[in-house]
């Protein structure tokens, strides 16, 4: 039986900060991929473990496509970045996400509630040499046990 | 003849600011969106003049796209964002970006340097009764005079 | 016996973001006011609880004063500020706090490393009125139940 | 005849992001010190001249106090920071600022507003050796040039 598709989804509490609302009271929309930014801080210390190389020494990120859902209120507890790798390629990954109430009704939250659904296009690269580079096969692997279906854009052009 | 499309864009200078850098010392990729606010707030106060509803009282972003051409490095002159209209529908339209240097090479810039290229969707909005409202005419004649062709995305996903 | 006034002081855990580091790889100054303005967001709705009008309707930051004292790496756990009350006049308080690493050793911290100290002056006010308001006596209470000593600042003017 | 020492302060014309503003709508109190860090790149790029070294390679903040005396509200137009110096010691300065609106009266604006006072502590570093270093003869002298009063605090503790 193959494993549900949702629950095996990586996911990472993110804080909100109360400066991430904007002057219209809700979490400004630039502030979304400042928490996705966090979202992959956190999540790839824990994919990528001692090798901390993969992050501080090498990727950058070269393209980001986001939609906004539902407008989402500040609040103390944190959200939930639901993040896995949609398309991995010989010198870098797509990293999809989606950002979610991540509380049970009984907590006062709302579970199933999206606010967004974004994709990271992120490259490897050497900043010592200032070149691409070439993913090596322990990095697949890890990205291999986090990938899943494409994110279901509602509005990306063609 | 037809007008030189380059030369037809709007052009609004964005101040950086020496905290739009991060720990790798460039402009940080989320910051390029918080310049593209700014240039959509300076850009629409001069398209729409005193009719300053159509920013404050009516438009959500539903949806950005942004590829990442070359590192942009601090510096106290402006950058300059081109910006103009690529589709514009019943309730909303697309805006598109160039973050260029906008300084000429005897000023010790580099015009040419395309720094990120983007696209937001905007959705009009009525948030009195929370509902989508309808391009008036006024609003759809000014967008037509800062039409242009669609973004030449690199790396947008099919 | 008196309590130890170290151990009774209300110790909020408040999350970095990578993004909080400037160029030089630090912890950005202004950054530290911003995780004050989260540490009282936090303590603020375990203090007031249900009475959140505390906040939301009616405190303005009339004063801040900042010393560091050791540079702040960015790291995943949170840091500890410790917050307490140093003066509680008729219509606001002074806050005071000491930012922290809050790990012990053994956790691969450094307890005592004190990163900053810094005192914030805060006024109660009627938005609705647009005036100063008296401090009511359910206020004065919670705030002298995390009262304390001033803030021991090294290079304060006179 | 002595100059009027209001007109010899030194000005720098900063603009503010739309993102400034926090919930509440007016500028949050916390970027009113990423304001007077632009102050400062920008002043001491033209203070300073070619020799960025001052800048880049060793200035530390080391205490910041800032008053807020009017709630400031976004606006195109920057806003203007006067800046000078109050104390020139061996190794660091205070440098002090007021946020002013900048504007006469027959642009809309309200010239004589002061919006906050504020005053920082900066220390000259040597991040080669990691050390404070001595200050220079050059650089006294141009902060003498630009020495003024101190900062006419309202609420600074004793």
């Amino acid at each position: 039986m193959a494993p549900d598709p949702v629950t095996e989804r990586y996911r990472v509490n993110v804080p909100l900060r109360w400066s991430d609302m904007d002057a219209y009271g809700h979490v400004n929309n630039v502030q979304f991929l400042r928490l996705l930014e966090d979202a992959r801080v956190i999540g790839f210390e824990d994919w990528f473990g001692q090798d901390r190389s993969v992050l501080s020494e090498g990727i950058l990120v070269a393209r980001h496509e986001i939609e906004y859902l539902a407008p989402l209120l500040f609040r103390v507890p944190p959200i939930v970045v639901e993040m896995w790798a949609t398309k991995i390629g010989g010198a870098g990954f797509d990293l999809a996400y989606e950002v979610r109430d991540g509380r049970a009704a009984s907590e006062g939250g709302d579970g199933d509630t999206i606010y967004a659904r974004a994709e990271t296009t992120l490259v490897l690269y050497d900043f010592t040499t200032s070149t691409p580079r070439r993913m090596d096969p322990d990095l697949r692997a890890m990205l291999e046990q986090h990938s899943g279906a494409p994110v279901p854009f509602r509005w990306r052009r063609r």
